[in-house]
């Protein structure tokens, strides 16, 4: 028996199979290019429209508000660039933090590198962004903050709701990536008052190759992708409804079910992590120890190091991910436990584990008794733990 | 009885049977993150290679020259700004025609405003662009020539093999979209020695959603979407496994069956247009009279508007576009037909008829019937005909 546990739904989830039943239809039968403007392109447009009023609703924005994309990082991408771009007469200062996911650093990093002024604001070792730090970089001259909702890689929830407070205040452009607190916390725009919001469905039990970009009514924005009229003449591309059917439709289970989700998820994950500090020493959980998305847990282990021990657990058919999130091909140091000052010994050696709506006790259990396993045989023969011993 | 016929595939296509069946164990099996190195993720990426292999064989790529993206507007925009942007240094002028697709022309538009000095090269009655005026153009200032494979509109395919030995003679990097030539031709990117090439997979009976741009080994292209390291750190964001693999199938039957497919759409066409001629006067047909797509027939009608046409059509459960092609939500005038010097009088009056692999016969009776009536009421409507005949 070869038996398959996946705990890494912080990088993608399977589709859910009411999505999935809501999407089949859409490839065959409603297949027409909803820009069109007859029957099958009617057809289509409703099924668009609906997939757009639920994801609105999930966030309590209007349909109008909601832009279709390829997915997070082309609304990560949009959203800076374009309410930079458009609103660049004001001042050239730039802010985000340090945790960032790569589609927002990486921006900018863009930005900075045509001449804007970037401040990238440090977190303390829990992730949090300081507000005080932040109040204090803010400037006649700042145009956009970017600050993230929740954290891919340790979970951790910003104080999102001061933050914008602080920000809109000054009459400044917020923006924030909600693609790992989507489905997880209640997000309502409304409340938040924040001018542009980043949204993903294949991290929500939706499909892979759809996003989502919020833009408050009356924000001014630059296009990224741009051609045809689709997506009120804000985003080109014939849209991609099979998918936005499917996102809509996890959207809308994800914020029925979001209370009973958490609550499992939470307590298999608080189980996990008690079983195993009474099954192995030497580790350390990241990220803030409460204000945390209820699915993760992000872990260090003394001695050994993380890829090693994703290998290991990926022979007995576990699949989790190294701090290196989402995209785990890159075996490159993870920046967000760097800036939240983890020391460098330990960077290298995190698991994140992240569980998912289906996970159960029992595949904890053994998930555990093979990580004891693992670790033992790996600090058996690490040099760091020979040293150690020796030192003793 | 609701009858419904779909004369549109140039806008978009249904998925195939064959290509949805491999699509979905995608969705909730093989779901991981092709990027992820554990089993999940590696399930993902061998599927995902192949789709990748599949694409390439289809034009005669290596699998490394393709780069999968959210479809073919980004790839467009993608390619003439990643071009562009990467090649500047040599000078700032850019060519394209007339007669692009909008995601071309806007994205040189852009560029224009930008600073570069663009040419949009005209076309002659058939929409063919003028080998001459091309290399009267070009010069030592040139960095790009973007020229689409087969217009969308109307169907014209350009002389793309002397276009392109003309302007790589030159040593300037070229540019095709070939979205709509795609699966309707035989296309070879090394006999081409095209240096970017745009491919969609929702005109050729597979997923929307998804597309690719070629682009040939060693040619320097700047990124689009910024943030991870996916397709070898050309084009960030979680790569749409299920939608690559439908796409990659629908590639491999394309080629597969390409020839019995033109055969069966170019007859059923060529059947098309001479019912119509027998049934009804005064009609143009758009485009080269030869050097044209199988399966697209652009008609324009004396007097009568071609919105007027679509919706009875529509009534009667046809669906067709005018003129203005893949977003027919635009009602704009079609800028393909003004470039090919149909006069202003007939523009408005055009539909653009596009047969899919499973028209039938009966169902191109049953149009004509109802169109031959529908022009007629139109007609007998339309101040223009009576102006007309009143002159007679």
């Amino acid at each position: 028996m070869e038996r398959k546990v996946f705990l890494d739904s912080a990088s993608t989830t399977y589709v859910n199979a009411e999505v999935l039943q809501e999407m089949l239809p859409v490839f065959d039968t409603v297949y027409g290019n909803a820009n069109s403007l007859h029957n099958f392109g009617r057809a289509a447009n409703e099924l668009l429209d609906k997939a757009r009023d639920r994801v609105a609703k999930a966030i309590n924005a209007k349909a109008s508000e909601i832009y279709f994309t390829s997915g997070g990082t082309e609304a990560n991408n949009w959203a800076i660039k374009g309410l930079v771009y458009a609103n660049n007469l004001k001042g050239n200062h730039i802010i985000t933090s340090q945790i960032e996911h790569d589609s927002v650093l990486e921006t900018f990093k863009e930005l900075e590198h045509e001449g804007f002024r970037v401040t990238y604001l440090p977190v303390d070792k829990n992730g949090i962004v300081n507000l005080a730090n932040l109040m204090h970089v803010l400037s006649s001259n700042t145009i956009l903050v970017s600050i993230m909702t929740a954290n891919n890689e340790v979970g951790t929830i910003q104080h999102i709701n001061a933050i914008s407070k602080t920000v809109k205040e000054k009459g400044i452009l917020f923006h924030t990536d909600a693609v790992q607190a989507f489905s997880n916390l209640k997000i309502d725009v409304k409340e938040l008052n924040v001018d542009a919001m980043t949204l993903s469905s294949h991290k929500i039990y939706g499909p892979k190759g759809i996003g989502a970009l919020y833009v408050k009514r009356g924000v001014k924005i630059k296009n990224l992708l741009i051609g045809g009229s689709q997506e009120f003449s804000k985003r080109a591309g014939t849209v991609n409804v099979p998918a936005a059917v499917g996102f809509g439709k996890a959207a809308e289970l994800a914020i029925r079910d979001m209370k009973a989700t958490n609550d499992k998820t939470k307590n298999l994950r608080d189980y996990f992590i008690r079983e195993l500090k009474n099954h192995i020493t030497g580790i350390h959980i990241n990220g803030h120890p409460i204000q945390r998305l209820p699915h993760i847990a992000n872990v260090s282990f003394d001695y050994i190091d993380g890829e090693s021990i994703m290998l290991m657990l990926d022979l007995d058919g576990i699949a989790v991910s190294t701090g290196a999130a989402c995209s785990s091909g890159d075996t490159k140091e993870s920046h967000v436990l760097r800036a939240m000052g983890v020391p460098t010994e330990l960077i290298k050696n995190t698991i994140r584990f992240s569980f998912t709506k289906r996970t159960t006790k029992e595949e904890i259990n053994y998930v555990i008794e093979k990580l004891e396993v693992i670790v033992k045989k790996l600090r058996d023969i690490s040099p760091l733990t020979k040293r150690i011993k020796k030192e003793r």
